[in-house]
């Protein structure tokens, strides 16, 4: 089936199983190499990079709708998963499928939930679907280079700010490490994220004073370098930060 | 005319005006006599509290209408508003209308887009409509003992949670307290929100650090008590801090 005509039998289907003018949309964050990625779905009828997204069933929590979402379109569960804004303008999205019929589902007002993820890269198996081509994780500090659709830029730049803000209160790194890692990846992962280099000295003062790290009795020795001494998290004192958060206060 | 009649004639204005199945409620939260409250009003056909909230209209910014909305109900503009929380459970309104006509718009499922608002208590001029009986601050150490109807109470409980985590990585105080104040006042602000006391000394210092106070040549004499030192904030380093957050990494 045409990707055009796929769309008009959507547009049906869709009518009958979701609340209009409301979607959600996902900033999945995976790191990698040192580099902070941003899953993107390339779609069939524009050549567009989109982030994966979806629609709220009738009789569904908004919630439950975002974990689904994120299953179907990404193959991930059980990940930290939380709504961060609202994008509502009017005319954000209605002229994407301006040459289709007024009645068209995706022709309507939306205004759109964003949820972002945190996963280990390493995990995410994305599923094309009939309307996509392509999967690919997009290099945050890169993204001028790719096309992307209506205002996902804008949810993706978004979503970087909070979880900016959020490492202010809350730790992070648990979804994006593997499970043994060194402190020079947790301080590389902090320095992707803030976007700025940090005191190597005060960086790990910090990181121990929070009290989520264990000491492993284990090192990795890599070709010429130094060998570097291997951390996990506590789980335990790393789900007591996340609900009590880091206040400094 | 009667409140249900009422009720009845504003939902086939209101189909023709707004967008379905999306509502806005706002959390507007000030600060006076050293306790924090919340904005509600008392609805005339139930008796519960209720948070100012409203509807999307159809060709309308969702950020231009929570400013319209907050000025209707509250009659404050130009203040801090921000959006933080999105209501979306299946269940959470519809049961409020239960003796109406199922085509009732205000019985249609709403997932409702929460905005808090920062406000000096003394600025604000509730009005009332045709729908309210009253208007009252509501006491957020008390709330146990309002009637909050729906999951307002809930949607409060959710911005107090916030705002502890905005005042991690963002000033706080200037809408909230009146533009000259003494150091005890900005700090019984903090331990309100935070609801824990603070060490004085370590309150001062890291105040002082952020660089947002300007030390006025001025005293504040009170009875018995010492004079104390007044200060003001500010506005371009506070303007700054809040632009830049006040990252601690």
């Amino acid at each position: 089936m045409s990707p055009r005509k796929q769309i008009i039998e959507n547009s049906a289907e869709y009518y009958q199983l979701y609340l209009p003018h409301l979607s959600i949309d996902t900033v999945i964050f995976g790191f990698s190499e040192s580099e902070l990625k941003v899953l993107a779905i390339k779609m069939k009828f524009n050549q567009q990079w989109f982030l994966p997204g979806g629609y709220l069933k009738k009789k569904e929590n908004i919630n439950d709708a975002a974990v689904r979402i994120l299953y179907e379109r990404a193959g991930v569960s059980n990940i930290f998963l939380e709504e961060f804004a609202v994008f509502g303008d009017y005319g954000r999205s209605e002229d994407s499928f301006a040459d289709y019929d007024d009645d068209l589902w995706h022709k309507q007002r939306f205004v759109s939930i964003g949820y972002y993820a945190l996963v280990n890269y390493h995990n995410v198996s994305p599923k094309a679907d009939e309307l996509s081509d392509e999967f690919s994780w997009l290099d945050i500090n890169n993204l001028e280079s790719y096309p992307i659709t209506m205002d996902h830029r804008q949810i993706i730049q978004k979503a970087l700010l909070t979880l900016r803000e959020r490492i202010t209160y809350k730790p992070i790194g648990y979804n994006l490490l593997p499970e043994k890692f060194t402190m020079n990846e947790l301080q590389k992962l902090y320095e992707t994220i803030l976007d700025k280099n940090l005191n190597r000295g005060n960086f790990y003062r910090k990181i121990k004073n929070m009290g989520i790290l264990l000491k492993l009795n284990e090192q990795r020795k890599g070709g010429a370098h130094k060998a570097q001494e291997l951390y996990s998290f506590d789980k335990t004192n790393y789900e007591k930060a996340l609900q009590e958060g880091l206040n400094s206060w």
